[in-house]
């Protein structure tokens, strides 16, 4: 267990004083900036910022009376200088790195801190993965706080996840230094019908004065609504609509709006702002979601403050809900989220508001990236054996352990078939007239194979079903250990002999995706954390992924996001029809359904 | 020690749930009012708001579904709902009253929270003191939080307070449920000079996830400020003019500006709002000081609302001056300051915004007020007797106990005289020439006596001065108890005769304000508790303060707020002369210097 806390602002305080009142020297001065403040909503030219112990001393017009002769100088040179960016809410396992990795990546973008759920390997770890995820967090140089995963599994009764969380592990978690509150309360229907291990979560949140987050995905905005708000999360980020932000806001909950690798609900939603008008303080902007290749190619925060920009919003304004609407949510406001004494000296320098270039990064007062690059270590967590090694299956599977037999003597079956439609995450339910040969349901050109594996306790289960619309050609499969949210082992394909092949494959190299056709592996990411996340760099990992998405494409497969659609196959909670290791999931009516239809 | 907590969010969030889904009804519905979102800064027209177990279940545009047949209904009659104001910070004892009896005169005018620093008994009974205050707020039908007092002494060395409040009494103090966070660090030097017992005071507060309360009562905002900033107060209510308030907002702290009975700083500060259009969030309104007779005759937080309102302010900026952003500044966004679902359900009805009477109080959700009149009981506190016996004199006292002595042989004297200047707390140090009559200094027309009567451990101290301005004519005396900060007893008379009987006839009462002329007792002000305050009706205590003023007019003095003046004598924080247990004091340099100049 790792505990590097950050000295906190009472810890320096006579320093910070000293500094402000021209008795210590300054650890470093910014000098000649337009210091963007966030609380008045102004931009002041000209100004110094005097920083001490890693935190902000004094900023004035002139910090010369801070300045001695060790003091490190840097020359602002009338740049803007803006808080160093937050993300309210996000998961660093959605980038398939560590939090490590995932901080070396984005503080180029100049996002310095995070509000983290590890809500993936919560349903790989339980609260050990949590523990783990929350230790290296803290050992970076940014600020990465952890929201403690609220639903894990997701959907109980449903799927069976490595690990399950407990009131009771929320309430310890509580307790740790490096968290921040609870993760999305995404067990919507749960809370509107008062179930008590979802209370009970929020009230252990709440009595430790932390901020419960929310996850209400429904169009439906009304008891529903209004009994999940009385329930007690305290933001929301399933908004899409103009509409839903302004009921969350109106209800007093904070809007979160995101613009993640596959999110775009800021256009959407920020017209409330733009528009209508509203107090733009409970408007906060996050990712939720950004894969490897968005941070490598497109960026972090900043790509979200610029894109609220362009959306019309006031520069100012869109900052504040990147930093000090973040902050004060978290109830942070004294320590990050402003250019102002006693917060954390987390600074980026940029020389213009608009298209915001990130050019220099200063986190707890150290410069941390200059031009794009990062020059801070990120340090590696010893993650244990138990982290590494969680594809737990007894043994290979074979060919024979994807087939999928017809009742006896039957041509032809039908089948309930999961239909992926593209860009959307919801399913279709669909049934397909299937050919049997030799006993056997064969695959068509249109519809394909899947089946979950079982891999958290080496169960041997192995659960067959089709889908359609991935539009696979020859004898294909592919594997992934990222199946949300209990992230078994997803494969899909069409022959049961590369379906073992790509199973095995990744039980070999401990998790991760893997393509294989006509017997030979076409891409591979490997994912030895969790079978989530790689400790490599994330350029590596994204030119990795980017290599099993042009696989995919090989295989035939023309869907937009098609990666991200192969992970959500088992996702229980959204409709219409999904796989779970424990059978197909009608998410309508949250039944199990057979995967062939009873001979007629 | 009384632990009457109001149940919590979490306590009853099934409840709420329950009701907003429409499975349980609510206790209260208002219906069809303007809501008053100071969340969106909206006015929404018919909406209605449920109410159950004390907390808002629900607020939509149709709360049928939450109705029962033993649902109360308030008919809003298209009248605005407003949230219960705040009172961001604020001195009980200023009132002459206990908690309860403030409450019961405020609550008629719509406050509903207060933040309350007892300073002044702090300084007379210590952390006991501040205690009783605390368990008598809690008893309340209102929410009042209690600010740790941060400064008793708020000289030290240069008086002597009944007790002392150190750093240990304010880290024991954070653990009381009713406390919300330090009260004023009036000791600004302090900590501009990193004093360790202020910043310990500092950072116990903050360790405790609590708001420190700020007062920077210089119009220096150089490295002196800074200092202070960098420090750890999180607001300040000192500023007098627009560029105080803009220089807080903008180093992170957020103003209070106030109107107190005796205090006009809106107006000068608000057109940062205003004119300079800066994001208002961090403006926040207060009274800090309401005498008796402005809570009778004038308001409270509505008269402060109403009269940003006439200064130019839109008037739901005004009330989120008063609600959220208080709210929010204390860490309690979740508990008050909004009509929102969650939070108590303190709701004011008024037809008008700009003029905002107070028609209708809710409280957690019971109507509290209706028309001016309270309804509800504020019960007391059983006061000890400790808390009523604090006018500790070992004996009655004499004439003799008063004189001034000339140096021998001496027919005339230079006094340093304190020097009231009418409508300023400054006081000037004046040097006057004074005819002596049988070796006793004496009175004239524009000078007359000051004595510091010691009060807490019955020294039998008497310290004697001069002062000048006050205007007394024939042979009178005025004493009270009530002697910022210390609250010794501060006697001003013209003859040493009627001095000593009024001081003894404040040691026969237990405190409070007498004025004697000729031998005759003119008025009288009992304040038995603590010597501050009275736990009689604030009409009575009104009634009786104008009476003592009267009789103040009658004895000669013009004065505008001469008892204010008087009660301000031995506030040896602010220049430049003030008297105290220990001596005559200069401000300026905080050193003692003699009453009479030396014989040359």
């Amino acid at each position: 267990m790792t505990q590097e806390i950050f000295p906190s602002w009472p810890d320096v305080a006579a320093q910070l004083v000293n500094v402000a009142a021209g008795r210590t020297a300054a650890d470093t001065i910014i000098k000649g900036g337009k210091w963007v403040n966030v609380h008045t909503r102004e931009i002041l030219p000209d100004h110094d910022i005097a920083i001490a112990a890693g935190r902000i001393a004094f900023v004035g017009p002139n910090a010369s009376h801070c300045r001695g002769s060790d003091t490190q100088i840097i020359e602002a040179k009338g740049r803007y200088m803006i808080p160093g960016l937050c993300d309210a809410h996000m998961h660093i396992e959605s980038g398939m790195l560590t939090p490590a990795e995932f901080a070396r990546a984005v503080i180029p973008h100049g996002t310095t801190s995070m509000f983290t759920d590890p809500h993936e390997i919560a349903n790989v770890l339980g609260l050990e993965g949590v523990r783990m995820m929350h230790d290296e967090a803290l050992m970076q140089p940014v600020n990465i706080f952890t929201q403690m995963p609220s639903c894990a599994p997701s959907a109980p009764g449903m799927e069976t996840t490595g690990f399950e969380i407990s009131a009771e592990d929320v309430a310890e978690a509580m307790q740790w230094p490096g968290i921040i509150g609870l993760g999305e309360m995404m067990n919507f229907p749960g809370v509107s019908n008062a179930d008590p291990q979802m209370l009970a979560e929020i009230a252990a949140t709440q009595r430790a004065g932390k901020t419960v987050g929310g996850h209400y995905a429904s169009p439906d905005l009304g008891p529903a609504f209004a009994a999940y708000v009385a329930g007690g999360p305290a933001d929301d980020h399933e908004g899409t609509c103009e509409a839903d932000a302004i009921a969350r806001m109106r209800q007093g909950m904070r809007s979160m709006i995101r613009l993640g690798s596959a999110w775009y609900d800021v256009e959407t939603q920020i017209t409330a702002i733009t528009e209508k008008g509203l107090d733009p303080r409970n408007m906060i902007l996050c990712t939720d979601d950004s894969h490897s290749g968005t941070l490598v190619n497109d960026g972090h925060m900043n790509r979200v403050v610029r894109h609220a920009i362009e959306c019309g919003c006031d520069p100012v304004v869109a900052l504040q809900m990147a930093t000090i609407n973040t902050a004060t949510h978290f109830g942070l406001e004294r320590d990050i989220g402003s250019l102002t004494p006693g917060r954390r000296a987390d600074v980026v320098l940029t020389s213009d508001l608009k298209t915001l270039p990130i050019e220099t990064v200063i986190a707890r007062g150290q410069i941390v990236a200059e031009a794009g690059e990062c020059l801070v270590d990120c340090p590696h967590y010893a993650w244990p054996q138990a982290a590494r090694k969680t594809v737990n299956m007894a043994k290979d599977l074979t060919g024979a352990d994807f087939r999928i037999d017809a009742p006896k003597g039957a041509n032809a079956v039908t089948a309930n078939v999961i239909g992926v439609v593209e860009n959307q995450a919801p399913t279709r339910a669909l049934k397909f007239e299937l050919p049997v040969t030799d006993g056997q349901v064969q695959s068509t050109g249109e519809v394909c194979q899947i089946a979950l594996v079982e891999r958290h306790r080496a169960t041997g289960g192995v659960v067959n079903a089709f889908v359609s619309g991935f539009g696979y050609e020859g004898q294909m499969a592919m594997a992934s250990t990222v199946a949300h949210d209990s992230h078994h082992m997803i494969v899909v394909g069409t022959d049961p002999e590369q379906m073992a092949l790509a199973a095995n494959r990744l039980r070999e190299v401990g998790g991760g995706i893997t393509i294989f056709r006509d017997g030979v592996e076409l891409a591979l990411v490997e994912l030895p954390i969790a079978g989530l996340m790689s400790d490599s760099p994330a350029t590596e990992v994204a030119a990795k992924a980017e290599g099993m998405m042009q696989a995919m494409r090989d295989c035939g497969c023309t869907l937009n996001n098609a990666y991200m659609q192969h992970s959500l196959l088992a996702l229980v909670v959204i409709p219409e029809l999904r796989i779970s290791d424990l059978g197909l999931v009608d998410v309508r009516s949250f039944e199990f359904i057979p995967v062939l239809e009873p001979h007629s």
